[in-house]
This record gives structure tokens, sequence and C-alpha cells, in this order.
């Protein structure tokens, strides 16, 4: 038997079983630099040691996409190498800060198992969890992906859902964000005066500007989360696959959308948690990718007064200017340029 | 009214306007690895810690170029969103040396401005700064730009046209340089025996090398400089621009000749100051780019007897040899396959 | 005459001739993150400082074939810049680890000098060494390559002939791996349950996995190394030239293959040799890299009982998945697919 692996079928998972995934990952410098010439991101707490430093940060966090890929790409070789769609988050939670320097290792627990009844696939529910070097949670998320059997008839157990919550509550906002000094939260410097109570509910921003991705730059990207995923760097195999090219991780398709929601979001500093997503259409390169948000929800987060949360939608679309929102079709149909749909809570100082 | 931007137009400036950019960096040595990886650059004492230490740097100080685009990224959004060309610079002047770990601000004062004949466009000319996180000065220029005007009807103040030095006195020179411990200066491992005192004035040298640009590269280095400027990474709308594709930053093309310039000028170690320049073509992908120097002046550097300064033009052309060291035409014109044509001080040891 | 180089003919070189490489290198966090971006390395001890620090090492060392890379590239510009062909390498060993922060410089000693008949090229044997900045050598090895004469006319000295050992003796392996903690050893994190003792000789492997490669991704990468060997990136001279397109850097693909080959060889942590190596084929953009390995030899390493020798060849092929073993045709020949046929001795825990 060959000692290489071609990743797990939907009858190899078991409810309860925890995995230990591979590949512990130090997070440096260098990663935030890569980071920062894929995808252009300008957030003031995440780009500069000493802005971080005057509101209360040790230095310069991680950007939490960027901590969100690397728990993502540990996974991938255990959960979702057989996967055919990646169908959703939930109760998504960034609760510490990553720091340079930090060593990430991620588990996953098999919280449901739904054979299809093709019996040719499966949903595997997983709650994964990165944790830091010191054993401390950074991200703790649950995510459901369709994968594939190996043997149609291969038996598998009873039918397991997980019941998830629609949205994570205020109260457990905000915990990766240490005590913010918003008397020295230099707004210029940030690039917009605008702050948490200056958002409105049903409020929509076009942030603008496109970016247009090249093969190189998404295999770039996705290398760099270690993230194997066989679809994204193999053209002699997706020539002949769905598509006849290769797929952009639906991950690369989110920080884009987050970089370019800076134009109107600048102090919407960090991710506090995921709601919900949803990858509606695939990109491929050559595509120019634009995005917009519409602010869903405001919140307080108890116990804090230095930052309070919007609820976003942040919607990235495909050759697609934004100044129309573009969201579903006249029918209500998802709207065939529209990539991602992301749910999320953002923080803003107050 | 959104909360995105779209950039200032002409009417927007006004003469003294101080402008406080946005998107603080901090300067690490992942900046380092990718600006390496993107040129190819060989000067030691940006390349080696031990080498710079050996004669006299605190440690290998950040390539002069890439602290420019640092310091211009940050610009851009304020001055140049909507510039349909970029004129000139000059008095332009390195100040401080720039280690991995400084944070790097930028400031620019409205300087001069000039209205068009045409009414749809005018000159703004700024001088711009970079500070570090003590505040002290590493970068100071003059540069003026062509912007469009929103609205051709709007009333604009009187012409101010500032008047700008031709070119920096030497005596401005070599500030960014610590003394230099010449007798540690290793030529062998510095890649040539030539000193300041080897070169003479009207001496022309070809770089020989090429380098072809890929669409990802000059979006990587433009990305990682943080410069929005929206005619580089949107294909979307540059399909339908005035050239069909995306225009590459000017700044990559300057990078790529100060690297290939390496090889014969492998001891001219720090640009001190810019006299001029002028992108004299764009570059698109999958242009291959030369470069040649003619050595214009030499100066010594008032109160310095370790090193001396090389007036250079340094000139890039695009997939033309640089041996006949092309500039213009027969009639007296620009040449065609001249891209930049950049008049600097450079410093080396003597 | 111009101070810039062209590089050295073959009639340049002299036996006994030592040669001491220019642009010495800081290794840093940034270089271990653009590695891991352009090839998607896994193997833990390089990926994380903390599993590295509970093995034994200081902290996560840099990747052997990145060390070789930054060697290799310093010895182009004076070793082969004017050669043909890379024909092979010999007696090459690892001799201490390197770490984040330490400067690399290269010297070669000619070792060997052979005119070939037509008297248009020779080839030139080179020992070349790589050390840190305390003056330890890192990296020792025997290279030859075919190198054109300037003037086919040109006297050249004797005929010399090194004599090179056909592979590295297991005393001599390891002497860049502390002693290791096999019980802190976590075989999850690693990601795999395979120690030294559990390969067979005459096992072969498919590593399953592949990866297409983009111009823009073997640029950054040989620029990174800061190999300015002309083929890589001149479109404009390519074109012209023997395929009418760039040739990828030979050892863009040791990496991919290398990385690859985590798929089945998972604790293989380090390269402790190379005893002998083929590039076969020539690769250009576009194809996509598959790998397989064979264990062609077992050895325990004197001395040492925390870990074991596995003498491996490793294959790279392009287009063609693995699985079948593709090395040599039914005539005997090379299979056309083939690029490298590598032979190195690979440390794991036991």
């Amino acid at each position: 038997m060959s000692k290489s692996k071609v990743g797990n079928f939907f009858e190899d998972f078991s409810l309860g079983q925890v995995i230990r995934h591979a590949a512990p990952r130090t997070v440096t410098v260098g990663d935030v630099a890569l980071y920062t010439a894929l995808y252009l991101p300008r957030f003031a707490v995440q780009s500069s040691a000493a802005f971080a430093q005057a509101i209360g940060y040790r230095e310069a966090p991680i950007d939490d996409i960027l901590v969100f890929h690397f728990v993502l790409g540990k996974t991938v070789p255990d959960v979702s190498l057989n996967a055919i769609a990646n169908l959703g988050y939930a109760d998504f939670k960034f609760l510490a800060p990553v720091y340079p320097g930090d060593t990430l290792t991620a588990n996953s627990e098999v919280i449901g198992l739904k054979e299809n009844s093709n019996k040719e696939t499966g949903v595997v529910y997983v709650r994964s969890t990165g944790k830091n070097q010191r054993g401390e949670t950074v991200l703790d998320y649950a995510r459901w992906v369709m994968v594939k059997k190996r043997d149609k008839d291969a038996p598998v157990g009873p039918e397991v859902v997980p019941t998830l919550p629609k949205s994570v509550a205020p109260a457990d906002l905000g915990k990766a964000v240490p005590a913010i000094n918003v008397a020295a939260y230099d707004k210029d410097l940030a690039g917009s005066p605008y702050f948490w109570g200056d958002y409105e509910v049903g409020e929509k921003i076009d942030h603008i500007d496109g970016m247009t991705v090249e093969e190189a730059e998404h295999q770039i990207a996705t290398r760099l989360y270690q993230n194997n995923s066989k679809v994204h760097f193999n053209q002699y195999y997706e020539a002949q696959g769905r598509f006849g090219k290769r797929i952009i991780y639906g991950g690369h398709v989110i920080s884009l959308a987050r970089a370019l929601s800076f134009n109107g979001l600048e102090n919407a500093f960090h991710i506090a948690a995921v709601n919900g997503g949803r990858h509606v259409n695939p990109l491929f390169a050559g595509g120019t990718v634009f995005a917009w948000s519409e602010v869903l929800d405001k919140a307080e987060i108890p116990g804090r007064s230095d930052i309070g949360a919007l609820r976003l939608r942040l919607v990235a679309a495909k050759d697609h200017p934004p100044a129309d929102f573009p969201l579903t079709t006249a029918e209500g149909k998802p709207h065939p340029d529209v990539l991602l749909d992301l749910d999320y809570w953002a923080v803003l100082p107050r």
C-alpha cells in the first residue's frame, strides 16, 4: 500500500471523530508582506506596528482572513480533498489576536454526517479550531462540505445534522481585540472619519475599485496557506475537468473583497465573526473582482464602550462594477456575476 | 452620500493645503524578500546584514527605491487617483536610512496649482515627505501630476508654479549614509573593483541584461506598495481604456532599471537624490526591460571623505538591447523604445 | 572598456582558481514565506518554529533546497553565465543548519577543466562552498557545467577531470541535524506515521499531486535566489533562442518535486546530501509537474540512533501523472516526459 494519501471520502468520517491536522505553521512578517502584495489591504491596525501599539495591541496583528486561510488550509488534506462543494460556514469566531512568531495548529471534530440520496456524496459537518503555540484558541468555526464517497455501496451511519446558530451573538464578539484607546486612534492615518456610530442599518457602500486576478497570483496565495486542494494548481487535470481550467480558491475572493472594502469601511479594522457565507459562483483567472457592502445590523458589544459591531453583507462580483449592488436577478435567483455573499460582524471604534 | 472615495479632482486642491496620508506602513524583511524576488537587486549593502554592519550601517537598510514606492503609494489615493500623467520629480532627497521594523507615514503639501487651457485638467504640484515612527524625515520630494477636473466650469484659484532646483546640490547628498568604513568594504563581495574615482564623466555603461515583465509581477509589486492607482489592476476597465490593457506602474520600471544597473555600477550602493525623471513611454506586460547609464557629473560631498557622488542618467528601454544607448531619434525626439529617463545622484565609496 | 560583465568563458578559467562570489545574502523569514508560496512545502520542521524547537532545533531551519538555491545563485555570474548545460552534481553535502538572520556567502574552486573536441565549449568542474557569517560551511558540492569558449582558437591548459564519489557515505550525513528528541516528534502534526524503519528498499511512492508553473512564478523564484542566468527572464532574446521561450531554472523543478514528495515522505524532513542529479528535459511555463520516489537504499548513520537515512530517487515528470513511475522508454532511453532524476539522501526519525 502506498504511503501517499488521496484524502478521506465520505464513508471514512465518523461522528465525534477528532482529527489533528498536519503542517503546524509559524506565521511571520514574510506572510504579512505577501498578503499585502496579493490583495492591497490598507487597514492601519494590520499595516502599522506603530498604529496598532498606539491603540492597545502588542504589535500589528495578523489579518483575520489570513489566519482563517492558514487554519482552513490545514484542514483541507483531511476534510475536503475530495469535496466537490464548500457548502457553508457558521458560528465562526476570532477569539484571540495572532502575531508574527505565533505558530498555528488546527483540529477538526466531525459534528454531522448526512449521506445524499444519490449515495455518491454526503455532507460532512466539522467544527474546526485553530490554536496558537500556547494552546489558546484563535479561531473556531463550523463548516460543511459535500464530499464524494469512494464506494457508492459503502454503508454509512445514521444521519446527524448539527444545529448551528444563524448568527454570532454580540456578546461573543471582540474577544480578539484588546481594550482600544480610541483617543489615540488617528482617523487621518486610518483613512476615514467614520466610526461605528456613523453607519446606519440599510446603508450600502460601493467599494468602487476592481482587481483582476492572474493564475500566478491565486496559486501563490493558495500555496502560501498550504492549502493543497487539487483544483487550484493542476491545469493538466482541470483541462479535462468541469470548467476546463483551474478554479480559484474561494478564500482568495474573500480576501480581495475584504481588501476592496477598505474604501468606505476604513475603520472596520477587525472581523470578529462570520455568520454565514456562500461562494455563489466560481472565479477564474482573468476575472476582475469588485465588491460592495450593506450594513445589516448594528450592535453594542456587552462590556465594551471602546468598540461596536456592524453586521455587514459583503458581496463580490465579477466583471461587474458594483454601483447597482448586484445580488439577485429579477426572478430572485443569484445574480450570475456574483461570486461571494458573506455575512459577518466587523468591529469599529466608537 | 457614499462613504467610499473616488479621489480628489483638480478643483479639490488648494495652495498650502497639507494632506496627512492614510495607511501607515511598517516595513519588514518580508517586503525586502518580495522586492528581491520582483527585481533581482544584488547590491551588497541592502542584501547582506553582515556586509552593511561591517561598513557602518546598523543593519541592512531598505532599498531606497522601495522606500520611495511606499511613500508614493500613500500619496496616490489623495493626490493622483485622478491623474492622467505623472509629469515630473524634483529636489528629491533621501535623508535617513530606513530599517526593517520602521513605520513609514507620508504627508503632502500643495505647493503649486496651474489649470490647463482646456479647463479639463490642471497640474498639481506637491511636496511629499516620508517620515519614520520617530518623526524623522526619510524622504522629501516635489512631484507634479496632471489631474482631471470633476467639473470643467469649477472656478479655480490663481496660477502658482513653484520654483524648483534643476538638481540637488552635493552638500545635500549622503545624509542617509552613516560614516562608511571603506577599509571594511569588501569589493569581491560587492562584485566590482570600481569605486567613485574610477568613473569618468561621459562614460556610458550598457547594463546588458533584460527582464521580461508579467502581469502578475507588476500587480504584486504595486499592491505591495499599497499604491491603489486604478490603471494597474483593473483589466475590466482598461480593456475599454486608452491602451486596451493595464499600464505598468512607472516605478516598477525604475526598480527594474536600478536592479539591472548593478552590472557595471555594483558599488553605487545608495541613491542619494533624484534631480529629475520622466516616464517617456508606458510599459505593458510582455515587454522586456533593458537599461543603460551615463555618468553626467562627479561630485565630492562636503565633509565626506568616505563617499563620493556620481550624477547618473539611467535610461530604460523596451525590447531594445542597450548597446547603442537609445535615447532620442535622429530628429531629436524621444526614442520610441525608451521607457524612462532618470537623472539621479548615486553614492559610492571612495 | 565597459565596467559591466558578460561572464566568464571556458578559456577564462584556470585550474585551482578560487572565486569569491558577490552578493552576500541575509536569509530571512521573508524568503521562507516566498518559498512556501512558490512550492507549497509542508514539512513540519521547516514550517513550524514550535515543532522544530520541540525536537531540538534552535528554531525552524531554512529549507535545504532554498539554501542550495542561494548558494548556486551566487555562483552563476562567475561560473555559468555562459553555460549551455548544467551537467551534474556530486559529493553534495549540507553541513550546518541555516536559520533566518544568517548571511550566506559562496566561493568556488575550479577543480577540473576539459575542452570539448569541437573546441567551441568545454566542461568546467567547480567545488562550491556556502558559508554563514561565522565562516561555517553550510553546503559543499561539486558541479560541472558546459561553458562556451569566447574564441574557438584560444589555447587552453591540459585536461583535468576530478575523481568524484558516486555517492556520499553515511558517515558524512546528518551534520546539519542537531540531536533529535524523537519522543517529542509529533507524527500527527508531521502528517505521517512512517519513520525510517517503515520504508523498504525498492519501495516506490506516487506523490499524486501536480503543480502547473506560470512564467511569473519561476521568474519570482529565480530572482529571489539572485540567480541572474540569462535564459530564465528574457523573452526578447529567448524568442529567438533554442526553444523560442524562457527556460525554467532547473532548481525550480527540484523544489517543486521535493514539495510534492511530502505526500508519502512527510517525515523525511531533511536532505542530507545529493549523490547525483540530472535535468533530463527542460520545463516551460504551462507545464504541470508531478513527482514520484523510489527508495534506493537505507543506511544507519554512524553515531546517530535518533535519525536514519534513506537514499531516494526523486523523479519529476511533466504532464504525466506518476502512477506508472515514468523513467525510461522501452528502448532504455530517458522518458520524454521526465524532467529530473535526482539521487539524494534524506534523513528521517527512527
